[in-house]
């Protein structure tokens, strides 16, 4: 990762930060979005203002924003998500962040996720991650001992509802929401797995480099990389055993064991 | 309210804070609890703390907590709830709160709610509400914009849960989760609804003077004053017509119109 693109892109969290801030918790218009989803003056503000100095600073670079839209056609793109956690954030429950990936050729090399109001920011990049520069590791509790997050059980229906059902009989403790947040404290062992599903490339992008440079794994349900076109369900985990156990719970079968197993009797 | 015993609650909650944040986010034994809800060495450490003191001031008081039981028959009794939210407590997320109240002859007349991580205390008495010392009040939303939050959906089942439903179905926003904060987000003007269910008199009490205070309802489904004996299930509304909305969605059937409405012809 080349130093300038990582400072710039700590540049722009400490930009969307005050205004985050300002926002929060003042009488502020909703308006409900095509895809149902509440939108402010304040995710549109902060999309504008960092839109606004990616194309200064770095006027050949693509950007793709929740409100603004874009594509990933660049060879390199900003990936912008103003808040993450719009509900949180008009609730006035300090769990709302702003997520900044940057995508080359497609996949996200470098993750932020700020948190404005909690004055926390984990960041990964190059295999590595950070919370507000402490070098963060993901947990090692088994399953059963293991910290669930769950999006909002609106989100899963039918078939769905009955995997995160499943998991969710064999974990030592769930819980619901979070948003983002979840998602960064399982980077820094507090929590060891998080269920998605909805999601965007902006609601994913940043958190990948974040978990897998603190150890973990983040995937589609089936295991697979998460690419721009993946079907937004998303399993996280601390670590590969845990991912494994989460996958096998999710399809609802066990999953034949690799073929190394009968290579090495 | 007796400014003596106002103070010293409010040192409870400063006793309490720095315990809670010493062991956030540090390893943990996790227990479980008969009910099934977790506990851990911080949820008896803060009760056994806050018990010696008020047992060194008020050797006369009762007290009623979480963790060690108790009961209400004394004249004044102190009513303590640790740590609310010991879910979200183990999984590293700043949402829980201690709880702190004092009823008089089984009616709770001041309550506490301290966030020690998010350093916030809503406290009320005396008909009025503050939030670190600012007096506050509760929203005007209409039911359409209200926004609603909701205890965990899996303490809902059959009737109940469909109750839910109805009314998530009539609100600007809905939220899972939250635990006491939501009720103090509520009195602050943020929130508009909160529907709890499995709540004990420790999970309550504290709640009731804040959310009062600040001029705003809280009963059971039924629209019935909080006792000591409810059957767990709380609706808190910013006012009176949203609080008469939130009963006729979750009884299902539009209420008879009181008598004044007849009588007005």
């Amino acid at each position: 990762m080349r130093d300038d693109l990582l400072r710039f892109a700590l540049h722009l969290a400490d930009l969307a930060r005050p205004l985050a801030r300002a926002h929060f918790r003042t009488p502020l218009a909703v308006e409900t979005k095509a895809d149902a989803s509440p939108v402010t003056q304040a995710d549109r503000g902060i999309e504008a203002l960092l839109r606004a100095e990616i194309r200064r600073a770095y006027p050949d670079h693509g950007i793709l924003g929740e409100e603004e839209g874009g594509d990933l056609g660049a060879a390199r793109t900003w990936v912008i998500d103003p808040i993450d956690g719009t509900k949180s954030f008009v609730a006035g429950l300090p769990l709302f962040g702003t997520l900044i990936a940057l995508a080359e050729h497609g996949r996200p090399v470098l993750g932020v996720i700020d948190m404005p109001i909690l004055n926390e920011r984990w960041h990964g990049a190059g295999g590595r991650a950070w919370l507000d520069g402490a070098p963060i590791r993901t947990g090692a509790r088994p399953l059963s001992e293991a910290r669930l997050f769950v999006n909002s059980p609106d989100r899963f229906r039918g078939a769905e509802a009955e995997a995160v059902a499943r998991l969710s009989g064999e974990v030592g403790l769930r819980r619901y929401g979070g948003d983002c947040y979840a998602y960064a404290l399982l980077a820094s062992g507090h929590c060891d797995l998080v269920l998605g599903a909805g999601l965007a490339v902006y609601d994913v992008f940043a958190l990948m480099p974040v978990i897998e440079g603190a150890g973990g794994l983040i995937t589609d349900w089936q295991g697979r990389p998460i690419t721009p076109d993946f079907d937004g369900r998303v399993v996280a985990a601390a670590n590969p055993a845990l991912h494994g156990a989460a996958l096998e719970r999710l399809a609802g079968e066990p999953m034949e064991p690799p073929l190394a197993c009968f290579r090495s009797r």
